[in-house]
């Protein structure tokens, strides 16, 4: 929609030649779990929630789960809950549902064989090349989700990309979401974490969106605390969310080796139960709340200690864990772009390809992390966030655009060029040369010698200086002057009310 | 096999606790083409050969040709080929065979969802972190197979790797086969250009394997010069190998919109004109010879007239090509590690992930070049050769290790360690720890502390120690001292008598 001003303002990068498009998987997903095992996985999640149970560290939920019939230890904080109860609960959650975004032609499906880009999300970190690694500011947030609204492969831009470490904890809801606001009109997510922060952000949508809200315009990530526990800022996220129904991407952040058993299968178990608690806990709240299934399975790096983002184990944990949510008619979530590198070097391009591709094949519905992340989730790097938004352009083209007809057999210009010729001057090359084939803006195919000759910029710095020149081409889209008006009193009001004061006391 | 005597030589790379493999594909095949799809491209690549044709310049073939009843044009050197004889001629070939290695532990089989890697092919450059960009030499190539040898996720070693230009160009075949068979006991691949070359090969194979020989102890990809043509150079390979019974990987090259049409169904109608074209010569020379459908399709990039290594057109290529050859039930070839990149950086990582991905995808049974390209084709790199060769031993990880019983199901494990516990010190974790994981010798997942206490190395650096301390770690394999002796003598005779010769002439 904002195609021909976005042409003129840059018209040396390429990707601003393409439109904003909704995606969709043309082939079936790769199912690494035979149906058997997918059983097995099924029945082992469930007695883990009936013999084992699980951990809700709030007194509301407990009340909540007690009064649908699970058997609850209040003292011990602790459900038991049956698989008949559980799996009614989670039919409610619908397949697909629509999230809204301010501009209509940004809103996106979630669910069946959709796809979703969104950015990286909750950096403490920065990092560029100039300026090395430093910690996040409001001014670094703006600018990544300016480069997330000006690059059209990403479906998402607003969201909690950096953390703003220059703003105070309590305040950080409040700021993010005016310069999301500005920023951007694709869609939103944001942070639900205890009670306060999400009535703040619905009250606040609703001065962007309309009171009463169209329907979804915001999500956010729910982590389980593994092994087996949603603690008291994670409950209250679901509960205020799931009350006005915006989405819930309920995420158990599994490590095999340590917070779960050391078998992949195991840790899959672990996550299927600990995700449909969740799931189920929104259900009690408010059926029909629409969640996202989340899976986050890796595994322990034994020799550091550390997550290792991306395994064999981890693309494991993506396939079985879509194959799991696809079993309960359930949206799902994976990553990209997940790396252990500390550098935007080669370990992280080809970490960040072995978490995109298992996400894509899996028809992972909404892929977060899809840009920018370095150091397993501490950095969000400028220059990587254009390298693996060069992967995001080559799938959107490689998901779309093969056909096979009569036409583009074309036997016939076969014939005419006939043997030992080449195509470079037929008419069908000349007509179709501009857009025939994905056009990289990161990528280069030049001799060596002509490299030599431009000065041998390696994959860094043409970063450095692409995701600069997406900078200098964002244009901010418009927003009504009484929307600001409105936004800037509410946290003008909720800045003096919450200035140090602790949000989860 | 030598296990043990690896693990002592060099304890601090974790690749070489790893056996070797041999690998199969789990899961069914990424079919990204339509049955209906398959079948215009079928039909489409028959119309080529039948109404178009294809030039064969060499009398041999085109008189082979007019034998069986095809319609030759000798002035021209044309041949129109009609679908029933021609389907009739490839249906011979083998749908699998074996590969014969010295040690038979290596053997290896061509077909079924059999994966096996190869190293990159004929490079006339090599390069290096310290070395820079230099013309390869023998003592390059020697040090290539070497690593190919010593690497255990690669199943040949042997291989035209690198173009040793210290050596006359009519005497290369004859030390590389000396380096080769000194060098590794893995299989052999060679180059059969011309009808010399691959008769030297066979009758020092037959030295080195015995005569008569015990099968297929070599193969040689074949290239169709696009658009549907097949010189002098490349029949002559065919038409010796298939007398020998040696394998052939029949690979067209093409670059849409360069030597073939600009769209990509008609650039796999044309590939698969030309390689079932090839095929069926080597079945026309000798029934039964078992051929290799090779897929090479790419585009071309309209901005500098390169090949696109890799693009998401080349996924098509591959997937689609794979398709085609299980409908011709034939063993199929893709790449790995394909890139336009004149360093081993990101973009250099992210496209050898874009071709190796779909290459295991499609089911290749033969990954040629999978470790070690650069810049397109014409270097060797050090560095990228073990890049590389950390995502083959994921993928050796990933297609072979994931089991679901209630052994790796574990719930009794998740029950033991309860609610927000850990399984760190757990009796599964402790007694599995070691191996549970894939290992990885390059990859690092230290925090970022560690990682500049220890030097700040990124990826390019940690690979220049990795790939020396591999070429330390190498260990001859066993080889008779008659063989030596035979091999010797027939390569010196050999020098003497084509020195300064024209092979080709």
């Amino acid at each position: 929609m904002t195609r021909s001003r976005r042409v003129r303002a840059a018209p040396t990068i390429p990707w601003l030649n393409q439109p904003f498009r909704h995606l969709t998987n043309p082939v079936t997903p790769l199912n690494w779990v035979t149906e058997d095992g997918l059983d097995k996985l099924h029945d082992a999640s469930m007695r883990i929630l009936e013999e084992v149970g699980m951990a809700f560290m709030d007194a509301e939920a407990l009340s909540l789960w007690e009064k649908a019939g699970a058997k609850v230890d209040h003292a011990a904080q602790h459900v038991w809950i049956d698989r008949g109860l559980l799996l009614e609960l989670v039919s409610h959650a619908p397949p697909t549902f629509t999230w809204h975004a301010r501009h209509p032609d940004y809103s996106l499906t979630i669910g069946g064989n959709h796809i979703n880009f969104a950015p990286t999300a909750g950096m403490p970190y920065v990092s560029d090349l100039r300026g090395g690694r430093r910690t996040g500011t409001l001014a670094d947030y703006e600018n990544f989700v300016k480069l997330a609204h000006t690059i059209p492969f990403l479906h998402f831009a607003g969201g909690p990309l950096v953390e703003p470490q220059d703003i105070p904890l309590s305040l950080r809801h409040l700021h993010r979401m005016r310069v999301m606001v500005h920023t951007t009109n694709k869609a939103l997510r944001s942070v639900a974490h205890g009670r306060v922060i999400p009535e703040d952000i619905v009250a606040m949508l609703k001065l962007v969106f309309g009171d009463p809200l169209p329907g979804v315009v915001t999500g956010a990530v729910i982590n389980v605390t593994s092994p087996l526990r949603l603690d008291d800022r994670m409950i209250g996220g679901i509960i205020r969310f799931a009350r006005h129904r915006q989405a819930l991407i309920i995420t158990p952040f599994i490590m095999a080796g340590a917070t779960s058993p050391i078998t992949i299968p195991s840790a899959l178990a672990q996550q299927n139960a600990e995700a449909l608690a969740g799931i189920a806990l929104a259900q009690l709240v408010n059926p029909g709340t629409p969640v996202v299934y989340g899976g986050f399975t890796q595994n322990v790096d034994m020799r550091s200690g550390s997550p290792a983002f991306s395994s064999p184990e981890g693309v494991w944990g993506t396939l079985a864990g879509a194959q799991l949510a696809r079993r309960y008619h359930l949206p799902y979530r994976a990553s990209g772009s997940l790396t252990n590198s500390p550098v935007p070097d080669a370990q992280a391009a080809y970490e960040s390809q072995w978490a995109l591709w298992p996400a894509i094949l899996a028809h992972a519905n909404v892929i977060l992390h899809a840009t920018g992340m370095l150091e397993a989730m501490l950095v969000a790097s400028y220059e990587k966030f254009v390298m693996d938004a060069e992967a995001l352009g080559m799938f959107h083209h490689l998901l779309h655009n093969f056909v096979i007809n009569e036409e583009t057999l074309a036997v016939h210009d076969i014939a005419e060029v006939g043997v030992g010729g080449h195509h470079f001057g037929s008419a069908r090359t000349q007509a179709n040369y501009k857009t025939a084939f994905y056009e990289p803006a990161l990528t280069i195919r030049q001799s060596f010698e002509q490299w030599v000759s431009l000065g041998e910029q390696d994959t860094l710095h043409r970063a450095h200086q692409l995701w600069q020149d997406l900078l200098r081409a964002y244009e901010p889209p418009p927003l009504e002057q009484s929307i600001q008006e409105a936004l800037d009193e509410f946290i003008t009001r909720r800045e003096g009310e919450l200035e140090g004061v602790d949000l989860y006391a």
